[in-house]
């Protein structure tokens, strides 16, 4: 008999998240039914998207449910298996969340590639992560080498993986953080120009300062005043690739939008929202060329890890105040 | 010698224009040169897009200048020429704006099409404003059959065209309008649903019920609140076409946009903002369309006339207070 520790939805949080709105369960796990595997978690993902599911409403995937197991992205190891497909030591990334330990039929579980690469990095870089850095410049929209691009929360996941492919393409790349650390790492990537948009007194004047040819394309993380100052500074025809708004994940009341939306009419803009999972079919062509750009040294990624189960609540709240450079991640 | 009677732009609005923002000029006009006809107009067009014009800022076209004629569009009649191309007799469109003569090159003159419909249509539903409708319906977005359509400023000039050239398409169309009386006329358009939103409590209510499942496509028109409603009940992958914000236009501060922008993302929305002179290469692909449409009796078109130059500023000040049902035009 095995046992799974796992970190279950207590209560849906009202703004920020507190330990309070988590609980740690203990669950006996039966035996293996034939066809079924026991998988032992190695790596768990907290990402910004988790907060939006913990709110009761209908959207792209359905809200996670009280008193069940937070959902997520997740690398570990089949450790039990009566499953031909999935021999013990397959290594797998699956969707089973905040656990140490899972049952599974393999319909939910995709074995790694074959490769001498850290498994995390399929969590990260050379995961769904990485996917929607490359999808949402090169599938949502169609980024060009002569694109002025302006990447949002650019220390981020996501967003420091958009800055170097966005680079790879031979853009100009502005990009804004939320430390003067985080900066001279976001600089150290090759981008052009990097905004502590919390230093500055304002971010239009910033952007245009960095980038006084005007930004073609706007890599959307953040909403709110990013959005307004991306508006503010867009070329005509530019495109806004909106791949999502954690400025608003957390506020308790609805935060207003930018009052200057008329941009979007007069400039002719193209404002594309996107979810990564649209974007599967393209995940062999991506890998290409990620494992391509790191074997060549060209793209790197940067992680911040938290230890054990028990740090993953501090890992997803530490997303909302900028703890993580690059990928924040669970080592179990 | 001609005089010419125009209305300049004297002062820069601040909300709301007033009459004390514009002021009547007379002008001797200069004998023709060579190569120069002499146009005396007989339809006016006002919009509201010449309501953002008067603000000095940067767009799509340049501000409107101080002490100068308020340029828009207008048929008129070449009764004087010195330019083989454009005989006395001649019936010319022009973006002369708010005058009764004026002397032209040429350049910016364009006959219109050998026909016995009444010249104004060339100002309204066959000219600027018909195919700012039906461009952002067929071009800016892809609308289908099965879409379900919501189209704010209903009874507007675009607007009431938008809803007909949707129903002819095959949608469902539902509209919103600010009285009974225009959701009366456009009701008999054939639309499915009108909404008057000034006696509604909640418009995403009314919409929910006018559309129990779902807006695909958001013609939008006018902004704010009814931005607002629209996200909350776009379908996923739903689609808007941005062809003016008219509740902001008279705005004396920025008012904040819609707080629910993460729909965006979410619901994986394309957000297409567009100007019609992008759309100019499509005019007689438009202008055959709509001619066979007219002549089946399929879509008709509603003017609301103002007579001559003195009621000119009154027409345009209407289309803020809703006078309008279709398309406004002054006759002189």
């Amino acid at each position: 008999m095995f046992t799974s520790r796992q970190i279950h939805l207590a209560s849906r949080p009202t703004g920020l998240p507190t330990h309070d709105n988590f609980k740690t369960v203990e669950q006996e796990l039966p035996e293996l039914q034939h066809g079924q595997v026991l998988v032992k978690n190695a790596w768990l993902s907290v990402d910004p998207y988790m907060r939006p599911r913990m709110i009761d409403r209908k959207s792209y995937i359905a809200p996670l449910q009280l008193n069940e197991v937070i959902e997520g992205g997740a690398i570990g190891e089949v450790i039990a298996s009566n499953n031909t497909q999935f021999p013990v030591g397959t290594q797998v990334s699956n969707l089973a969340g905040w656990c140490t330990t899972f049952i599974s039929d393999g319909t939910d579980l995709t074995p790694l590639p074959a490769s001498d690469l850290p498994a995390h990095l399929f969590l990260g870089m050379l995961g769904m992560t990485g996917l929607t850095a490359w999808a949402g410049l090169n599938k949502v929209i169609q980024l060009n080498a002569d694109d002025t691009v302006f990447v949002s929360a650019a220390s981020g996941a996501v967003g420091s993986i958009a800055c170097q492919i966005a680079k790879l393409k031979g853009c100009k790349v502005v990009a804004s953080v939320g430390s003067d650390e985080k900066a001279q790492w976001v600089k150290s990537l090759g981008v052009d120009a990097v905004i502590n948009y919390k230093t500055v007194d304002n971010l239009t004047e910033a952007l245009k300062q960095a980038a006084p040819e005007g930004i073609d394309v706007y890599f959307e993380n953040v909403g709110g005043e990013h959005l307004e100052a991306a508006l503010n500074v867009m070329n005509d025809y530019g495109r806004i690739s909106v791949c999502g708004m954690i400025a608003n994940y957390n506020a308790e009341t609805p935060q207003p939008g930018p009052s200057n939306l008329f941009f979007i009419n007069s400039k002719k803009l193209t404002v594309q929202g996107f979810i990564v999972i649209d974007y599967f079919e393209h995940y062999p062509e991506f890998l290409a060329q990620m494992t391509e750009w790191m074997q060549a040294g060209k793209i790197t990624s940067e992680v911040t890890i938290y230890e054990g189960l028990d740090q993953t609540v501090d890992a997803f709240l530490g997303l909302f105040s900028g703890k993580n450079k690059g990928k924040m991640l669970v080592k179990l």
